[in-house]
């Protein structure tokens, strides 16, 4: 292995590094800073502002558990709305329904779908799809207008810092609310278990002033920090609503029981939310 | 935050640092060089030869799963034989069984009993209790004589490097089934499912040879490599047969659903370790 290594912090009290061999991109784009980095065990590596936000070796506890956990609830999802998701790992998911007929990408910089598509070939390109609507936009913006809309939303952001913050407030959770069909179902992505429970507190709450059936849930990427990551649900229609549904094809790393398993939280984790 | 880290390396690709405060110990004993160090997020952490073993915070989703899905299988386990763990986190959680009479404790290294004992009194100086005998000795030679004694073993070992590599041989686990009563439980610390799926397969590879019913299953623990850390469950008796059982008191990490949820593997991994 090379002795050059990715280190990231994104909380103050723990770091994590890769190794990597070589850096393909670094540029300041018009809103952060994007890399991506060759590495021997993980395959290439994006991150974003120096937090790693993809690896090819394990993004798909992250994709297929953020995109299929709300998907199975519905019926024949028709139209899908991705927030953030530039990568296009979550976009592949979604567009493995048939039923799916238009599905949204609103993205804030045009640089990081240009960089998935040019470095995560295992995506497919999905943004080829006809029935892709690539909308380069703040979704705060975009999502003012839109009401009734959408049989799924999924908020595939990056963590509450900087510009992606205000994805993390009462106001854009009831914008995304206000966008979904009365039984469709939200996810967003939720932070760590053990390091973000305040922050998991916080969200839980909007959630239960918001939908009848929130709920949080996770997954395990070992190269996020701490090595997972949690999702919050929300849906007037229950998460179990999902469970032994048929796939759309076959998965890398969901399963029936694992479906199941990434809504048990720990005991310490559940009297914290409670509390 | 201090910024003096605490940088692991277990794997070549992969390194996690903990910010510290203060060193509290740092040691070559006749075995491995330990060290104690005090943070203020994770608490007291030790370490063997470098790798992290425990922190205050994240140490639960270990011993609580180690321990109690082999006990929890067992109708009024008796006696049980911990090897290596002499940090005293394991013991604690078998001392908590009433039925529990004698409590055997293995460890090569008596330096790592003092240091369990100074530095984490949350879990009671088990070594006081009249149930405990320690043995400062290689469990290879300990278990030679021994044959259907024990309800439940449980192999709380350090990773399969210098010392420990024999404790990850079919030689060893062949020791431990037949120190076992025939229907008793083993459970062995079992390595990271992303990022030791070969050594993984070997083992359950030896657990098939040996008992009816082996099972992978796995627990969060952010302070380790990938975040968490997995088990080899081997026994005649289903690990099912622990699931709903009345537990010997309140929990820190695990609840029914998390005893479940544990079991539940990846489709990778299982596709992996079937091959």
């Amino acid at each position: 292995m090379s002795d050059q290594w990715i280190v990231e912090q994104l909380h103050p009290f723990y770091r994590k590094a890769l190794s990597y061999q070589t850096k393909l991109l670094d540029e300041q784009t018009e809103y952060q800073h994007i890399q991506v980095f060759q590495t021997e065990f993980f395959g290439n590596v994006m991150l974003l502002d120096g937090i790693i936000q993809l690896t090819e070796r394990d993004n798909a506890g992250y994709h297929e558990m953020i995109s299929h956990v709300p998907l199975l609830t519905q019926t024949e999802p028709k139209s899908v709305l991705i927030v953030g998701g530039g990568d296009g790992g979550t976009l592949q998911q979604v567009l493995r329904y048939p039923s799916v007929e238009q599905a949204v990408l609103c993205e804030l910089d045009r640089r990081v779908v240009e960089a998935g598509i040019e470095y995560f070939p295992q995506f497919g390109n999905p943004f080829n799809d006809s029935r892709v609507e690539l909308v380069i936009e703040d979704a705060f913006a975009y999502l003012q207008g839109i009401t009734g809309q959408f049989d799924v939303i999924i908020a595939d952001t990056t963590d509450p810092i900087g510009a992606a913050e205000k994805l993390f407030t009462p106001e854009f959770y009831r914008l995304m609310v206000k966008a979904l069909k009365p039984y469709g179902a939200i996810t967003t992505q939720c932070e760590q278990m053990f390091f973000d429970v305040q922050l998991i507190k916080d969200m839980m709450g909007i959630g239960q002033s918001l939908v009848q059936h929130p709920a949080y849930y996770h997954t395990l990427v070992p190269t996020y920090p701490g090595g997972g990551i949690g999702f919050l649900y929300m849906s007037n229609t229950p998460w179990t609503e999902g469970l032994n549904k048929p796939y759309p094809g076959p998965m890398h790393y969901l399963t029936p029981d694992i479906h199941r398993a990434a809504f048990a939280c720990p005991q310490f984790f559940k009297d914290a939310v409670a509390a």
